[in-house]
């Protein structure tokens, strides 16, 4: 390992095969060091789930000069938290997830494996971005995220992030006009609503699938929902204090309750 | 049902078998027609998971007059989604999820089923309310949490919750002096600060076993974690607006990049 060369640690939620995740190992290569470390499993909507009761097994899959992989069969999660306390030969300037096959715009952050990964990153004082394409094609296209991805990640290699703070990088897909640039945004309060399809087994048991469409009902212009949907690429600085600050003093009335 | 009385709908991530559960249980049929819906698994660290792929088993357990028990195999978020879209015989008035083994403050939430039951609702419009306790003893005494556990909920019930805003409540365990009162206060940033035990399996394969240590190094008098150490209870108003507003300004910088 060059010692000099930045030490960036990969992941994802799309599984160790998922082309977004082989196109930014290709792109974080030239800028440093890079070790991946990918899981056995599609991790898609497991949010910042972690692995307190399961046993963790690593495997060291690939190993050349300045890109070691290795798979697990944790959540990203758990696989950010074992890199850099176990794997990676020092601690690495920064931790990028994705590119995930799907957008984590609006309230989808909420569910995402590859926000989990980074906010993970972002709690232990890490550098830490997402990437994520608006296209849930697994064979999408990528190549116009080259140029962003590559000079967003320098400027954050360069000029680190503020302490709790983490990014999160929407792209829109591919069309036949160029992006139009970067905005700095809100999450937009879109949601999810879900339907649920009522099915019968093999066994003709009930059960039931989650489906949904997502509704988008927050589209102001200092959204990120607003800016995907207009060709731009949106870049949401976010963080792990989920307090309602401006209504810590409305509810102050709850202190008065007699106990 | 009494059309008059409230819908309560009751989650928790420590499995259908918990006595905080149970005593949760018991406090809010006092209050309302109840709809419960626990886990076949004990889903602590589950976090927002939800189940997109996976089939959602549910069975009716129980039912008495203002009372319906069912029990699922997916998390307290795939419960929350699906008992107030398929299972309540209206919309609940409240979601309450808990009583946790175990608090749920500082950065904690992050990782907590319990927690990402109570945003899920708080993300459909729904009021709802986390309760944890200070002690990760499955046979705790929760006695003590009798009166501002019914004195919460009733002022929720009663007055609502502002839009996108859902409430974490903890409490400190019992200890001979009664608690002082209760804390409206900001998420502490202390998190846990993680090892890996190195271990070997059965068969020889190496593998990790997530252990570690909470370090509470924020533990301003304006925190939740300052107030359980201090016996107070801790309310936190919570959001899933996850944006660093704060920063938007100052990153707009990254606007510059020329992609």
């Amino acid at each position: 390992m060059d010692q000099k060369r930045p030490l960036i640690l990969i992941t994802n939620d799309d599984g160790y095969a998922a082309k977004g995740l082989r196109k930014l190992v290709a792109l974080m290569r030239t800028l440093g060091d890079v070790v991946l470390i990918s899981t056995d499993e599609v991790m898609s909507a497991k949010s910042h789930s972690c692995s307190i009761r399961e046993r963790i097994y690593v495997r060291l899959v690939q190993q050349e000069e300045g890109f070691t992989e290795y798979r697990c069969n944790g959540t990203p999660v758990d696989g950010v938290k074992l890199a850099y306390q176990k794997l990676c030969p020092k601690c690495p300037d920064l931790v990028v997830s994705g590119i995930n096959h799907g957008m984590n715009a609006a309230t989808t952050v909420v569910y995402s494996g590859t926000i989990g990964a980074v906010i993970e990153a972002c709690m232990n004082g890490l550098n830490a971005i997402g990437y994520s394409l608006y296209s849930l094609d697994p064979d999408a296209d990528f190549d116009h995220l080259d140029t962003p991805i590559l000079e967003i990640t320098k400027k954050v290699l360069k000029e680190g992030l503020p302490k709790g703070v983490c990014l999160n990088v929407n792209f829109p897909k591919r069309s036949e006009e160029p992006m139009k640039g970067i905005r700095v945004c809100r999450q937009a309060a879109c949601r999810w609503v879900e339907y649920f399809n009522d099915l019968v087994d093999e066994n003709g048991e009930r059960y039931y699938n989650l489906d949904g469409e997502f509704v988008s009902d927050d589209i102001m212009p200092d959204t990120d929902l607003w800016a995907l949907e207009h060709n731009y690429i949106s870049v949401v600085p976010t963080c792990f204090d989920w307090t309602a600050h401006n209504h810590i003093e409305p509810m102050r009335e709850f202190e008065k309750i007699t106990i």
